[in-house]
């Protein structure tokens, strides 16, 4: 197993074993035509197939995907002669979507905010407005599992009750119970495959106030943080490098006798927006309240989304950012790929155990450990 | 340059091309013995090796962290015999600290909390108690720099005064630019270099409810989190993984017309510790309450994570999970390792800015285009 399938071609081996297996068998082709043609069934079994650390699964997923890219890619070419870059002419497409199966046609929205800001129902409003609109929405969840427990604690479609029946909303939970990286590549693998499904706009939640909302930033289009007036979140240093990130920043929960603290909270924010040097984007980020419950500001929420869009097309941002974002997708599977190599050696197995041993009997420290393999395994290459 | 460097081996080449730059000389034999004898200056020199992404530095760096360790398994061997195991007899030392330079004799102590829970005048109070006690303490801040300035947040020990100018303490900040599985491999070998120079508690301080959090756990002996009564802080699931981390549940600022409050959420949270399963340390984790600003329960805090050290260290559990972390350590050195051959090969810089222009224009896709250079890549270790 080298780990280098040519895209596109059916690992047939694979496709046995996964036969012999318990899960029931599909190829690829049926799989991403399944996609293309907007089955919910073969997008949500391409996407655990992805999300799969099984190495037959991974390879599948992998070839799902080559092939929604190669087919949604045509489709484009198709549509617009040739793929536009950021030098190149861009085009002058109406900013509202076509409701087209390529994922440049798509908008992808990254959500954050601290636990309790009432992402949830925020989430069910604005994506309520956004299919009544007429497009089609895939909610993509990190869900930070607990490492402890393995289990899957977001995993549940009853936090947006309304979402979770509309016809033109799919809504995925991903436990994140490995690396943050691995967590990163699935997302953006997903959203792949979501946009090849047909989904307009795709939302990516995350939660806290972490580093996992700067791998969500490097694979969105447009950032909103939803903010709560009081509660101690007053501006502090720590968040700065969330704000910095943010396109809009939205005070929730502005009903009741809330409204004036939010307002209070909103003018802080939009001073302190500022205070930052421009963005890349030529985006002026903007601090507004809303209030899920009252639907306060729903709807501008989704028009500031389309203004940013239409913003970022015209001055060539847009498609900027997007190869900037696949050239990091490009250097994280080369170090997916070097590390899947490595452990797919064979009798890989025994000489990591035999190590972990000496390790954990404290014989050998760790960072010569490594050395000693790799010394090993890269023996082959410098020679 | 095969990144394989030989464990205690000076590099020549490096050192003459560090000799060539800017930073002052020091070789590894230098560094070593400076920090063993609790040179601060030394001591800074080397966390910057270590976190520095030149190629020359993190070799020389690497270096440094393997003389301290063997300097350092060298006097526990002396001391003890032979190094003890989980499976093995235990040592009935007296759990307070034998204030001894090794890893072995240290407290590793992660402490969190989210923004505004008063982490900093916390991490004040209780290391004024510690070194007041005679302990000499190093607090670790992993730092999550904003991603857009670069720029260092927490790098100020003004939050600290106190502690800052204490000669028992060592503040040191890490920018975590970087990815998160960088900031976790830099803190661990910075926590290497602080207990070799004679610390004997170390504190790493993160910040968010994040993934940054289980990166920490997996580093430290002793799981701290800080809480506030109220301010939208009630249980949520969301919580639930960082919660079924800690060993000790905190909740801060228990003073004034707050401690009822206080000692209400302490209840609630006492609660909910019961509910999870029991955790394989045999130690039952505590909720209580505190004030870093009254100083109330802050000589509590120091008995419980001695009580904790006692525990584990008399059911094994202390070297289990060290062994253990140390097994990871050795997982994401090869991780680095590969990642540092794969772009230390020459021309690669060529091949992947190529790719890089490929991707940018549209005309290749990442998945494909990462295959294709592992392909090349891999291709000399398949023949």
């Amino acid at each position: 197993m080298d780990g280098i399938e040519q895209p596109g071609q059916v690992n047939k081996e694979a496709l046995k074993k996964l036969k012999a297996g318990k899960r029931p068998p599909h190829n690829v082709q049926e799989l991403v035509d399944g996609i293309l043609a907007g089955n919910r069934t073969l997008l949500s079994k391409a996407i655990t197939l992805v999300e799969s650390s099984l190495p037959e699964h991974m390879e599948l997923g992998q070839e799902v995907i080559a092939g929604c890219l190669r087919e949604t890619r045509a489709q484009l070419q198709n549509a617009n002669g040739k793929l536009q870059t950021a030098n190149g002419k861009l085009p002058t497409a109406d900013y509202r979507l076509p409701t087209a199966k390529s994922g440049e046609n798509s908008i992808r929205v990254g959500i954050t905010g601290v636990p309790g800001v009432g992402k949830s129902t925020f989430i069910e409003a604005l994506g309520k407005y956004i299919t009544s609109q007429g497009y089609r929405l895939a909610v993509l969840a990190i869900d930070p599992s607990s490492a402890r427990s393995k289990g899957s604690i977001l995993g549940d479609k009853t936090r947006m009750e309304e979402l979770a029946v509309d016809p033109n909303a799919f809504i995925r939970p991903s436990p994140a119970a490995g690396s943050l990286g691995g967590v990163a590549r699935k997302t953006r693998e997903t959203i792949i495959l979501c946009e090849a499904a047909g989904f307009d706009v795709i939302f990516v939640e995350t939660v806290g106030v972490g580093q996992s909302e700067t791998a969500v930033h490097s694979m969105v289009d447009f950032f909103l943080l939803l903010m709560l007036a009081g509660a101690g979140d007053e501006l502090q240093g720590i968040k700065r490098g969330i704000i910095e990130m943010a396109d809009v920043i939205m005070i929730n929960k502005a009903d009741g006798d809330n409204i004036g603290k939010a307002q209070a909270a909103c003018m802080e924010y939009a001073n302190a927006l500022q205070l930052f040097p421009p963005a890349d984007s030529g985006w002026l980020p903007v601090a507004d309240i809303c209030s899920a419950r009252s639907k306060l500001g729903i709807d501008c929420i989704w028009e500031l989304i389309l203004e940013h869009r239409k913003t970022t097309l015209s001055n060539g941002y847009f498609y900027h950012q997007r190869m900037e974002q696949n050239r990091q997708v490009f250097r994280d599977a080369i170090d997916a790929g070097l590390h899947h190599h490595f452990f797919a050696q064979k009798g890989i197995s025994e000489v990591i155990a035999g190590m972990e041993e000496e390790i954990r009997e404290g014989r050998m420290n760790p960072y010569r450990a490594a050395q000693e393999v790799l010394g090993r395994y890269l023996g082959g290459l410098v020679d």
